[in-house]
């Protein structure tokens, strides 16, 4: 037997699978917990899934590690193996910057403060929710603060970060300034065109059986192999599970039937990103998708890019007639206008892609001004209501439920998400560019149901690198320059101003 | 703070907590591989399930807990703590008795023999079974060895002690003795006597939908919870997932509808044990159910002597017709001859309840003379098919996957556990002997659907002791005597032979 040239790297990737597979373990239960478990179960799944996290969390912080990774870094490592090197000292990081104690404070205080916040929400009770977040708010600048330390940049900066490694305010900024300065002139072109628009409104009810098999076919079509994951029903639908065993969820409106569709074809561009990870990395850290902005962009790619398109949609219509049957409302023009209307509302996730941006511009501004301590928790209903009418001329007043309290983010604790999902409409615009200038044909091949051209380009350019580049140098591997939000502009201008 | 009385016993109890908590996690990955997870997942979802299983014998085996086991044993505890402590010594014993070494390659052993058998058993290859059949028995003795020296008792006592505290091969062999005797000229007398009944088949297909349903209607008036439980479908029926949340399978047959039904009640049984268990011990091994004929019997009682009765078929039969439509096999007459046929037959798990005692005297036979060295694996098919000669008078000559191939447990390694199925039916006879000593009206009761009073009998005297007495106490104290034999072979002289 001959000594391994890198013996504490191959320790580090033994330890990496261990956590890997308790990583599974915790997917499946909480798939379990939000889709097939029943209610008097809900104690003791907590209590399991708490034991396992915790479990987790000694792993990743064994004091054994620091000496690993910096035994590692010392060996002869290639590109790939150096790149998961740089990916396992990333959780590491994540996991040991903060102290046990505040993580755990942190993590109680936003549990009760989430818990409070889902009855709250429904009462309009502000006041309510503020003496559970004033608390929480603390608690996450103070780990902000952790963070901001070990990787030496600011507060919102190391929540970012953690989402998006390498991601910095000043970056965000700029990209969401871009949108800032475009967007409501856009916003008004729009509605003045569509005002004289005819749109009819799908009749229902439509059976809940159908819904599902419309899901799945178009699921099918777009590439989700149902031998290597499943589609469910949640109260909120997610991607869960695991990389190899991906569980998606949606949920069926029986009076909107396009609603659950898109979350279907949201969510499967989540799914399919996992689905192309490559399996001989698929237990370390480089092996797992890039989260944040470049998921979302998946995700956004399908749903938007993809799944708004009129020869997406005059591929769809038949099938959604099969299905649901026949009625005015399906007529593929009438769908078009349907899939594709903009209007200002109160809810960001019930937002058509023009609007959405100013969901996120608003929530940024508020978010990154309070951890950074230029605001409390107190000044949010009125800058919230006060962005809301300069963004989309419309204001929540105090039905704060469609106001500051609609979202579980800020509620949890969690700072710095936000951002990613307009970055990540950014990188799809960026994504169908490239694809479009390298496919004439693209329109012709959608309309025809052949997905594969779009499909494959995410596979061949993002998934299959999995966590080997940071975002951006994947950005200008995949499509040969840096990230561009010029993109998105045009993107909107030619779907909803050309003809 | 004052200092706890009982340290040692207090953290021995956060341990159990701990397993307990990986083994809920343990129980609801393995239903999930059965029911819900994609096959491609497979490999995945081993290795997690691997290293969540080494991780709890990891945890199982720390040198501390010896330590902390002597110590608790000089603290001052109630009698229930001491039932939890005796229960915490035996759950420790059978983990550390055999080197790691031994039972980490008759786990491989056992998983590679069981695997081949999957197909040998439909090719009737004895011989190439007896290729990993053989070094797993030398394993199995090997480890039985272990067991018996840490328990002082012989090697097959050892393994009947794993499923069933304290019992004693000499227990097996005067219980199996007694039935043995009486057994062929009964099943001879209820043959000669069923020779002249009339008995029509069902003519199906039947739609699982309707089947699945009727299930479900079957299960609640027995009172499965199905807030602490769910009815899913895998190939081989289980109640699997945790005692908390009870994940019960079924199968169901097109043309078959009474087996599906009749594996129903069957995991049903077991479930209402789970679901009867005190809350307030579930986490602690005193909290857990008696295993093995304890087990056995619970559903036995459900599906042979609750469900085999003309009672509960008067019930059941407009049910039925109501779920699967009305048909000739369904008059209640012909129900009662249908679940009641006696036939000698091949397959054990096919068997009625009068012939089924004959496949359990003859694997036990074979078994324990296997495990003590008296007989070898090659020995097996001539002795097999010599006892159903002789048992059941039908011999399955070459063809073993209805001969010696046709169950999993040999090819699994796992011995000692048969005779729990005919102590089962013991032990089930004993408590409806008692409970219709007790309720003069019960067979009213249960032709109108009150079943509370079987149901309310188990949890009372049985459920709700969990692992607080062994077996020999726990029947005592529920039936007022020992375990007598001889109420099965009354039970079926008054099911079979009376009028
Ligand atoms: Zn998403
Ligand atoms: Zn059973």
């Amino acid at each position: 037997m001959t000594l391994s040239p890198t013996p504490a790297y191959l320790e580090l990737c033994r330890r990496n699978q261990r956590h890997y597979r308790l990583h599974h373990a915790i997917g499946i239960l909480h798939w379990d917990s939000a889709t097939m478990m029943p209610p008097r179960a809900s104690g003791a799944r907590a209590d399991a899934l708490a034991e396992l996290e915790s479990l987790l969390r000694e792993w990743q912080t064994d004091p054994a590690l620091a000496t690993l990774l910096a035994q590692a870094d010392a060996e002869s490592l290639d590109p790939l193996q150096r790149a998961n090197l740089r990916e396992s000292r990333r959780v590491w990081l994540r996991a040991t910057a903060v102290p046990p104690a505040l993580a755990t404070q942190r993590s109680l205080v936003a549990m009760r403060c989430e818990h409070a916040w889902r009855e709250q929400r429904h009462r309009h009770d502000w006041p309510g929710f503020l003496e559970n977040f004033k608390p929480l708010v603390e608690l996450v600048r103070r780990e902000a603060g952790c963070l901001a330390d070990a990787l030496d940049v600011g507060r919102y900066d190391a929540l970012l970060d953690m989402h998006e490694p390498g991601l910095r305010d000043s970056e965000v900024s700029r990209l969401l300034g871009h949108v800032r300065n475009w967007l409501p002139g856009l916003i008004g072109q729009i509605r003045e065109r569509q005002r004289s628009q005819p749109c009819l409104i799908p009749q229902g009810p439509f059976a809940l059986a159908a819904q599902r098999d419309l899901s799945e076919a178009v699921m099918r079509a777009l590439g989700f192999d149902f031998q290597a994951g499943r589609l469910d029903v949640s109260s909120h639908p997610f991607c869960g599970g695991t990389f190899e065993d991906i569980r998606l969820t949606t949920r069926y409106s029986e009076y909107d039937p396009l609603a659950g569709l898109t979350a279907t074809i949201h969510e499967t561009g989540h799914a399919l990103y996992h689905m192309g990870l490559p399996e001989s990395l698929r237990e370390q850290p480089v092996g797992a998708p890039r989260w944040g902005a470049i998921h979302e962009s998946q995700a956004l790619m399908l749903e938007k890019q993809l799944g708004l398109s009129p020869a997406f949609i005059r591929w769809l219509a038949p099938l959604l007639r099969q299905h649901l049957g026949e009625q005015p409302a399906f007529a593929t023009d009438n769908l078009i206008h349907l899939f594709q209307r903009v209007e200002p509302g109160f809810i960001r996730v019930d937002a058509d892609e023009v609007t959405y941006p100013a969901h996120v511009i608003l929530r940024y501004d508020i978010e990154r001004a309070l951890i950074e301590g230029e605001i409390e928790a107190e000044d949010i209903p009125v800058r919230w209501n006060a962005a809301m009418r300069e963004l989309l001329g419309i204001d929540p007043g105090e039905l704060y439920g469609q106001g500051c309290l609609q979202d579980m983010h800020w509620a949890c604790g969690m700072f710095g998400y936000f951002p990613g999902y307009l970055l990540g409409a950014m990188y799809a615009a960026q994504w169908a560019a490239r694809i479009r200038r390298e496919q004439p044909d693209l329109e012709q091949q959608v309309e025809a149901g052949e997905f594969g051209v779009v499909i494959d380009w995410l596979r061949q350019h993002i998934h299959r690198h999995a966590s080997r580049y940071d975002s951006n140098e994947l950005v200008r591997i995949a499509s040969g320059e840096a990230l561009d939000p010029d993109y998105l502009r045009q993107h909107l201008m030619a779907r909803y101003l050309d003809d």
